[in-house]
């Protein structure tokens, strides 16, 4: 084994994070428990795991866990707790990401120039914010308005744990040594009796007039809502993901070679970028090999294809004579599966890391598409933009999904490096379509 | 006056070019005239200016001249027309814009490199082929399948015409010369009676289910088919463009200095190209002007804004308090208004070679908002997309429209340099955010 | 044939265009030569191909016409000429070459972009100013600073008539149809009895201290002076510069695969520009062919390889078991020639437009080494810096020379694109070891 | 003070390391006296610290650590150790710098990627390598073959030391925290009694032949061979290098604004970059200020500017009338000093982390030029090249020097990063023009 890994943690079963919301415990216990999953992620990581920046698309786990942590610091303690006092003043500028009202900012791309402050130093950080948080729950009641920041936080928190975990598989990619985060079980690949040629079976819609986007109870993102109408055609899903083993068979048939399968911008990138295959997969001696959060593996042909960006996406829908569904499409399947589909997926929480294989039965009771949730996120054919009726959040918040609505397309379902606690239907992720490094897959659709 | 223009000529009002398809001398008369519009628009053009690109979006006019006469060539004449030999066997390489099914091409961003062959060249292989187009006519009569191509090369050629002028616009602006094109009368914003500040009026649509995309009848392109339903939220629609007048009031509230007003992606081009104003304005002596067809010419405050980038539409959106409007409402919007509203509406044939002054009385009588046709493209907020059941043409130009779905926004209704016999509501044009050299502007939304 | 072409001239033999600075009729005469020389060389050239630049490093025929006036007219005219009044105030702005102390200037990159003025105007612009410095010399003798002055212009222009040269191969070696700018007689490659196989014959010197550097008569720029005292260690040059039929050679034996040939930063273009093969040659069905101005013709496999950059001279040299020559060990070896060496030479004049396969007769009588001069400008160690106690021209041709010395390589002896009275031993050109569009090639020397 | 520092060193004056060749404990105690410096030089960096890499010409300091030890394993270990095993076979790929003849490497701007192995493996692999070094000298004596080769490694791994030190100034810079390596003494710029107002002096020297180059006795770089005569013609030379003081006048008076002072090249990137003074100042409320390895300080007047490029140094050299030294004369009025100019040289071993003010007494005694050595290395206006006669080392150095010969400026004297006993007069230090991250300042000459 390589000795690129200090001290593996081995992966594992754990409990959500956030308590449902009728819980009375909900608000308190929630945020510390999202609080302290983040720094369980850290686990094992050094300091410089922690401090490089591989690609201006990410960002170091220190940075992570920096950040979230300003971001309760700036947007509740300091304007809700009394005599509060910034831990650092150069933080701000540090750790601010985006927020053009909050003020100047360290550039992106220069994120992983930061050796200091040091990884010990995050962690004293989120502890003195975390105990001002504490103090906060303990002086007086919450408002609406600080319940409303407190969750807002949380789910941002939520949502860097997974970039964290993207980010770190990024960069233990670029090392030769392939390095091991978590020790995960080997795939499915060579086990005989498991097959990943298990045909689709498509569900069919009827479509017409139906709604979607946020109903009202529970926390969502504003770019969730208003609940509209939108009307469809009837269509058909598969009632799986794209396989690793189905990948395969579309480099073998030269996906990659064929300009007629993809989109003009996806082949002029396949072409410059000289693409052959997945980002983190390699040919080793005739087997292919993929780079996980577990180290080189061995590619699971029965488990969802991941780290797919949408151009391949949509190469492998038109070689498949086939398309990606809308997000209407979609949300509207999710909607009517049983809660179950949730319960039983493939999340962060599983531990395991990456896709799981084919399941068989779990979501086959409920009678719609398998492993909807869970597992890899799963690409649209919708632009992601504003809702009819779209309204930002208010005061500081206000830029957090507004100004991103251009030139993305909106991901789905949530992947297993997504807090349970953090995905309903109506959730929507995006990104651009050359970006392969989120655990990002796909699921066929049809027009009937 | 300026050395540079040789001889511009002047613009003048022209009949349209493509008959009613139920004309009995329809296709044979509409072909030719098509055709003898697109060399008359290099009137007066060197062969230099007809051969140097400017960028790499833009193409020379000699190529725009010698592509759509390779369109037929390649399209109907080596098909249908027995014994016909191809004018020159490297025209292919060259002519191709995309279509890789059809074989090689010599790539886009090096199409200024071709000083050979030269424009009496081009010339001579126009007439080649359109000679050979008569005989075609005159031997057999079109069946269904060629009648289809014919149309779609005329189509694709009024396309190119106003390519053709958007590219020799940008040309001409890299030279500080700023060469006139064609002679126009200067803008009306020194005539004191004209105003520009007439506020704007708002039109109120209940929304709800309705209808959109081509209708069964004419000449439609792919990309607009099939017709199909769409839920509306109720919506209203501004009466007018946005003119250079609300623009320069835009300029100077700070809004290329304010990023909250900006989508991520547009502040940093914002930023990164240091944009102060619409690309082709420059500010002389405290007055605005703008580089025209014409020349170097004062803004007309009082005219729709052009050569605007989707990233500054929303952005004067956002300023406004408004949004833009959606494809869906635009053109359910627009399938209201009279046949008046395509008539009058200033289109290429009426040579002003730049958009009008507000109007009032024409499309007022029709009680829908004014000028949505002709003088400049109108962004959408919506990205251009399949419809559901979207079928793509068969057979060579398969990829004529359905491989660029990804990353552009919709455009509505023509320009000042778009054929008027191309335009209807369900047409669909489309580009990338960022550019700016397009016949491009808008009008504002709202959500009721 | 090519249809490219429209109608190549004929290469032939011109007489020289300076003349010797002795003769009474030396100056007026010598002008006006130069003068016609330039426009002769656009004989034939459409006004695209003398307007489209094909890279950064290039400038458009149309632009060295102008640019080379704009010099008579800006130093000579303005200054000397009483009354005199530029053509066209907008050219100083156009036609500025670098010049800081003169004015701003047209960004060199975007030369391209001036499809206005047409090359009849630059015509016009060539024929007042020549008509001026007619009247110039009519109205009154010139003084030594304007004598320095307009001879500072012939040279400049005879300068820009090998630039013109080179840039307008590097335009049509863009073009598929590799058009052809003069007919020259296809190269010796094919012929039995001639052989490139001549093993090079080495001729020894003994070093020591020796001067180079410009001797007081006749004009000289500053970059060659002062004359000055080098010290030199023996060493020996080979008799005849490296040929085609070498070059082959090399390429077969692996020249462009192994990076211990290469200096380092070479080696990083040679792999990041796929450098296979000197820059215009390209392999047609096995045999190697080069593209010049006679359009694309077989290799000569008996004359000296061109259009070779630094980095591809060190590496043969490399291979070789050489060296490049220092240019003051060429320039000594070069003053022991008689003059008949410049008279035989294979330069501008020739008519040739491409290098002479190996002679043996004319040099070998004056027992040095063969075709130092003429054919292809030979490659030096030894980088582009000033010569002790240099001092820079004076006035607005100051920075004609001196602000360029930094990075580049001298190469000495002219080529077959340049003026014969344009060289003498002690002449200095450079240019950038990546640069390739030069007529350029290198003879080997070797330590004793 | 910032939190930024964890516990900076106080650096502080240690003795030299390597001891004079007619030791008898030279080879030996010299070599771990080299290593153990470079290990000093990483006490109080985290594992962070060492492994960013902030721009590609600048490596990680865990990188210098490993790449210096694979340098002993790959050249002496392997081949002369029996039976010696390498430490990891991943490390060759990995720490390989530029070495073809060896092998494939790890891409140079790749090596901030390496968070795996850490600082402590790489610290456990030196360890490793150094006893396997000292079984060497205890079970064989060395040959000539295995001293010439420890000794360069030695002399390689001080180029390192210097190298990671100005590396990590480089990395700290970027940090907004600007964080300290060193704590020194702040400068002398506030003590009012000494100035930098010293006027320049110049000492003469009459020129003609001369010889540089290294003479045999001791250990000397190839490109430092053969010594060999040189022509010089009178010059005189400062007698001290040029200040902070000297730096801020230029700046004051428009050094940066003005074209005529820069080279073509030099001022392209002063527009592009937006160079406004020597990369590591900026000015905080009026005053100038400096990153240095003592974290950010006032400037100090009275000490060598340092980080300057070639550009800027031609630059200033134009401003002041005067010109930067060739090597030649440099390196002649080098070896004139006294061995004392070596001895109280302000070097690596001094601890001063930065230039000293100027100094009056220590060289003045022997009549020469003061601080020629340590301080900054001085830029030479003499490109990096070949010597004649030049002979590559054999076997697997043989890329150590030579193929860099191409596009660099030779600097002189070293500096106060350099450790002492690796510099001579004959050394000869090399640089790209636009570099700016090394102790680089400048001495004018002028001719005579
Ligand atoms: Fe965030
Ligand atoms: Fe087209
Ligand atoms: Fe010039
Ligand atoms: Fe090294």
């Amino acid at each position: 084994m390589s000795r690129a890994t200090a001290s593996p943690q081995t992966a594992r079963q754990v409990p959500p994070d956030i308590l449902p919301q009728d819980d009375p415990y909900y608000l308190e216990e929630s945020l510390f428990a999202v609080r302290d999953r983040t720094l369980s992620l850290v686990k094992g990581l050094s300091d410089a795991d922690a401090t490089v920046q591989s690609m201006t698309d990410a960002s170091p786990a220190k940075w992570h866990l920096a950040h979230t942590t300003w971001f309760f610091e700036t947007l509740i303690l300091v304007p809700f707790l009394k005599g509060y006092r910034p831990f650092d003043d150069t933080y701000g500028y540090l750790f601010n990401s985006y927020y053009e009202r909050i003020g100047d900012r360290h550039p992106r791309d220069r994120r992983g120039m930061l050796t200091r402050p040091s990884l010990d130093e995050i962690r004293a950080y989120r502890a003195h914010v975390d105990a001002a948080l504490g103090k906060l729950f303990s002086t007086r009641l919450p408002n609406s308005e600080t319940v409303d920041l407190i969750e807002l936080g949380m789910h941002h928190e939520q949502q860097h744990q997974e970039l964290l975990l993207t980010d770190l598989l990024h960069l233990f990619a670029q090392n030769p040594l392939s390095p091991v985060y978590r020790m995960i079980k080997p795939g499915h690949s060579h086990e005989p009796a498991r097959t990943d040629q298990s045909a689709v079976v498509w569900h069919e819609y009827e479509g017409g007039l139906c709604e979607i986007g946020a109903a009202s109870d529970g926390f969502t993102y504003d770019n969730e809502r208003p609940r509209h109408s939108v009307h469809l055609a009837p269509f058909s899903l598969a009632d799986r993901p794209v396989t690793g083993g189905d990948w395969i068979r579309f480099i073998e048939d030269g996906g990659y070679d064929n300009p007629l399968l993809w989109l003009a911008d996806g082949w002029a990138l396949v072409q410059q970028e000289n693409w052959r295959h997945p980002i983190y997969w390699r040919q080793c001696e005739g087997v292919w090999k993929a780079m996980t959060l577990g180290g080189l593996l061995p590619v699971d042909r029965s488990a969802p294809v991941s780290h797919i960006s949408y151009f391949e996406a949509a190469a492998y829908a038109q070689w498949a004579g086939a398309r990606l569904p809308r997000e209407a499409e979609w949300e509207m399947a999710a909607m009517r599966l049983s809660g179950n589909a949730v319960k039983t997926a493939n999340f962060l929480e599983s531990g395991t890391m990456r896709p799981d294989a084919l399941r068989a039965a779990a979501d086959r009771q409920h009678q719609g598409p398998r492993q909807m949730f869970g597992d890899v996120w799963e690409w649209t054919q919708s632009s992601y933009c504003a809702y009819p009726g779209f309204k930002p959040l208010q005061g500081a918040a206000e830029e957090y999904n507004g100004k991103f609505m251009c030139g993305q397309f909106v991901l789905k379902g949530g992947s297993c490096a997504t807090p349970r606690s953090h995905i309903r239907a109506s959730y929507r992720n995006f990104f651009y379509p050359h970006q392969r490094w989120q655990f990002s897959g796909l699921r066929l659709a049809k027009d009937l």
